[in-house]
């Protein structure tokens, strides 16, 4: 863990010294997004008029509203999430079994192949036994 | 889009008239959690010792921290299923090459299947033939 700094932020004009672990960078960034939502208000003459509690209370309102959509974005990534796993498993799934389907048939196709050239040997053994055979009978001039 | 509602909430124990687009039920919500750091907050005599406009803008900043956290979380789920879609997309890519591999070879399969029936078909009539021609030249005795 990173050693506990002090860091000064302007926030709504006013200077606060924060101290704790967070980067200077980190809580600079989160003042300008508070900074951001206080401009933003203090543009409506309703805010102008509130009091400064009010006026508190509605930018912590705002904050924890961008919060609360932020989270429920999660929920929903995480749902989605678990759908694309769930579709990966499937996909991986199938992946194998075609694999194993394809080197069962690669197996076959060599065997058919091996008893094919065996065939085909024989087939041209027996013709020329055949021929053979038809000529000892003198019967070669018919062929 | 729902119509514009007013909604009173107890926040830091005063009470805020809300209106807006958004449920009752979800005010509240965030009513609570916002409640939830006050009295955080107020556990810790540092905070009590402080000005109102402090305690606001401290509670301003906690909050916010918790949506730039959701909002890095978001982030990281957002490369993360960036990931997951490339994983299904080269998944679906290697399982359409596999079909087409399953069905190259089915095809050569049925070829040489059909291949070897004729041959099997010819080596019989070959040896009938030869049987024949043999029995011919009256050397069946020798067969």
């Amino acid at each position: 863990m990173s050693a506990k700094k002090t860091t000064q932020v302007l926030i709504g004009g006013k200077v606060y010294k924060l101290s704790g672990y967070e980067e200077e960078d980190y809580l600079q960034r989160i003042a300008t997004y508070i900074n951001s939502k206080i401009d933003e208000y203090s543009a409506i003459d309703e805010f102008k008029k509130m009091t400064s509690d009010m006026k508190a209370t509605l930018i912590e309102l705002n904050i924890a509203d961008d919060y609360f959509k932020a989270k429920s974005q999660i929920d929903k990534y995480e749902s989605d999430m678990e759908q694309k796993d769930k579709e990966i498993y499937d996909l991986k799934h199938s992946l194998i079994t075609d694999q194993v389907k394809v080197e069962d048939l690669a197996k076959e196709v060599e065997r058919l192949t091996a008893e094919n050239e065996e065939l085909t040997k024989l087939k041209a053994k027996l013709e020329a036994s055949l021929e053979d055979a038809l000529l000892g009978t003198g019967s070669s001039g018919l062929l």
